[in-house]
Formats: structure tokens, sequence, C-alpha cells
């Protein structure tokens, strides 16, 4: 891959032993790659709250037997379908759906629409997960 | 809907003035369903804690040309095939991937399964969202 | 106390059973209690993110060994006094001291402040933590 | 200070890039520093998950006019001497005090401590704040 920098970092011997140790219970191999994870994490959050173009999922669990719900849930993604990008369908029982709505665009785009899902009768619980583009988080 | 309880909540003026606000700005038509959702909120993050039976996501974003790595994810995955429900795969651009992981299992198992998908080389960035099997929080 | 409303609220009854078995968990003798803590630690999340006034707490560890620190962390306190209500320091053992800030003013002084104190050579860790004037949600 | 290690670190130049431009904002002027702090983030959450001994805070907002309160709190927080290391007190306005209880002890512990305080009523909000004894996070 092009493009790699190579720093020098200074750290307490002991901070830097329990940091391999946490590590390589997670399985990492390489103290660069856990590195960089946890720096993606921040610059991550901080895309989010910048307003910047982000992507996300919504995640959501739902009663389909509730009245029109199924009707209402497909209007309000389609008013928002340049933000959404696939959506996949679990039936978990008999009256349970997990949906997981995946989107991109900037996140007060995101939060409306997840609001509005959430407030709809018969949506048991929504979370919204930050994610990113990938860009610019090598 | 069977088995509907109603029952009295005593609140002060001033606080259940503005959460009917908040309740209204975010769409909400209805007291008892944002009292019901934030309830469920509290209770699924319960479920986590006591290690019950959940259902939750796994969201990556990875870089399909870091050799090896998609057969490497794949692997991991099918050695958690009881856990996992399905993915769903978006191609954000030439590089980078999305995908979404739906998993069902105890939290433990959950954790253990994102810790080996993240750890691999080319996995940017990993999130675990909790979410529900949807039972006992109708 | 005055200004109390009674209203009713429905809900699913296996919910509500789950509610009050956590809620009896924690402590708690009365449903509407547990409601309006839930109710007001939503409408906090909101008063943080819509820059009003609130309170909160910045929490830090430090080395007072590290040299100037002490009158660093001094300075910058001062420069923000008047959002600073007071402190708390204890003695953590012969290197690390904790110490707790009471802030009051708009979240981005406060977490202008709380960026400044946690750069310098020596902070550790520092956590912002949200509460509220009080007001407003009695 | 004793013990300091230098290593190597590589990263994607955008990366690096990026996380240089946060840091620059929040005032840091050291890399290591600022890498110090997010993996001494992580290994605090570690701890608490880890149930060792942890030192954190417990932020109240309560009404002191509401009956028999204050003896209530301190009753509680006597039986916890030993969790307890000090407490500081903002009278916020005429009803609401604001209270930060500094702790250390396992999880369980302090998490039981501030659920008890939370049931009593009168209580308003209450906060738990993870940091940590300093000791092998240098």
């Amino acid at each position: 891959m092009a493009g790699i920098v190579r720093f020098g970092v200074s750290l307490e011997k002991g901070l830097l032993d329990k940091f391999d140790r946490l590590m390589r219970r997670k399985g990492y191999g390489n103290r660069s790659k856990a590195l960089a994870d946890i720096v993606r994490e921040k610059l991550i959050v901080q895309e989010w709250a910048e307003g910047k173009e982000v992507v996300g999922t919504i995640t959501m669990i739902y009663n389909h037997h509730q009245r029109e719900l199924t009707s209402r849930l497909l209007d309000i993604q389609h008013h928002y379908y340049t933000e959404i990008l696939s959506s996949q369908h679990i039936h978990l029982d008999q009256c349970n759906c997990l949906e997981v709505v995946v989107v991109r665009g900037v996140p007060g785009k995101i939060k409306a629409l997840a609001d509005q899902l959430g407030a709809c009768r018969g949506v048991k619980h929504l979370q919204v997960t930050m994610s990113s583009t990938g860009k610019g988080i090598e």
C-alpha cells in the first residue's frame, strides 16, 4: 500500500505493556493496526460531530402486525431514498422484525430519518450506529 | 393488542411539559409510546449486561484490496455460523466496503466474534450495536 | 410540592413487569420516580446538545510531579473562572492526583476548557460528565 | 521520568494527517501524549469491565427540600464510608444541590452505592463517571 509513514512514539513502559496485553487479548498481532483503529474511532466521532458526509446504520425492531406500520416505514424511507443505500430484514419471530438500514449523508438528515422511523407506532427500538465512508481514514 | 395495562404516573408539570416538547419535536404523537421507548432502551442495555440472548449488529468498514482479507473474514464468520443471521454488503467506493452482520446469541460470543473480525488487517472500523430479540419488550 | 400532574400511561403488561423488576432491583419504591428519572436523563442530553446553560464536572487524573503542570492547570482554570464553581482534589498516591472541577456554562466553553486541561503534559485522563442546573427538570 | 520506551508506528499518511489536525485543534503539542491519552481511555474502560479497583465519581442533583432526603443520603454514604474518599457540594439555587462524591473500590460496589442514592426521592439525576487510580497507566 502506498503512503505509509513511520514515526516514533514514546510511552511509559507500564502503559505500553498494558496496552500490548489488551491488544493481544483482542487478537491483534500488530501494534500499529491497534493504534490506527483507536485513532480512526476518534476521527469518526469527529466526522459525525462536524456534520460532514458520513455512513451509518439504523437498526430497528418492530412488530409487523401493527396496522399500516410496514407501509408507513416504506413511505418514510422513500422520502429519504437519496440517503438510503440498502436495507436488510430479519424475521425474528412471528411478530418481531429486525431491519437494518444503511444510510449515507449528513448526520442531521440521518437523525431526522431515524426520529421519524422511531416515532412510528409499533417500532420498539431504534439505534443509530456511527460509521464512515472510509475516505481519509485509510 | 392484548395485554395492555393502564396506570397513573405523577410528574412535575414543568418536567412533563419539557418531555412533551421533546417528544413532539421527535415526531411522537403519543406519550405512552414515547415512555415505552425509553423504558425499552433501559431494558435492552440490561439484557446485554446480564448476558442473556440478544440480537445485535456488527458494522465494519474494510479495504477489500487487503490481501486475503475477504477469505479471512468469511472463515471467521463461518466459525460463528450459529450466531450469524445474515449480512449485508455495500461497495462504498473502489476500496472501501461496508458490511453489516446481524447476530443473535449471548453477548460474550458476539463480542468475541467482533474482536476477531476487528483485529484483521484491513478492517478499519468496527462497531457493535446492541439490539434485542424483541421478546418481552412488547 | 406544587405543580404535580397525574396522567395515564398504557404499556404492554410484559414490558411493565420487566421494568418493575429492574426498578425494584435498583431500589426504587415508586414507578413515577423511576419514569421521571429516565425522562430527565433524556432532557439533560438534550440540554447539552442544544448548547443551553448546563452544569457538569471535569474529572482529571494527573501526575503532580510533572514540571510546571500544577501552575499550568491553575492558569487555565483562572481563565475560565466564570465557568468554574469549585474543585475538589484527592491525593491518590505519591504521584497521582484526582481533581474534579464543577463547571456551569454553555457546553462549547466547557468543552474548550476540558480540551485545554486534557492537552497538558502530565494529565493522564480527563472525563466530562453531563449534568444540569436542575432548573425545569423538577 | 524513568521507564519511557520508544517504538515505531506505521500509519497511512492521510490518517496521520487527520489525527494531527484533530490533535492540534484540541491543543496537543505532542503526538505521543495524544496517543497515550486514547490508549489510557481504552485501558480505563477495561479496568471497569474487569471489576478491578477503580476510582470514579458519582454526580447527583437533588432537591434538598425533599423531606428527610439529606439525612437519607448521609446514611447511605456512611454505609459505604470505605469506598467514599470525599464529596463536594454546590448550592445551585434555592432548591437544587449538586453533589460530587469521589469513590474508590470495585465497580460492583460503586454501582450499588449509585443505585441506592439514585433511587432516593428527591434525587433528580445521577451519573457515574469512570476514572482510575492512575496506577499502571503512567
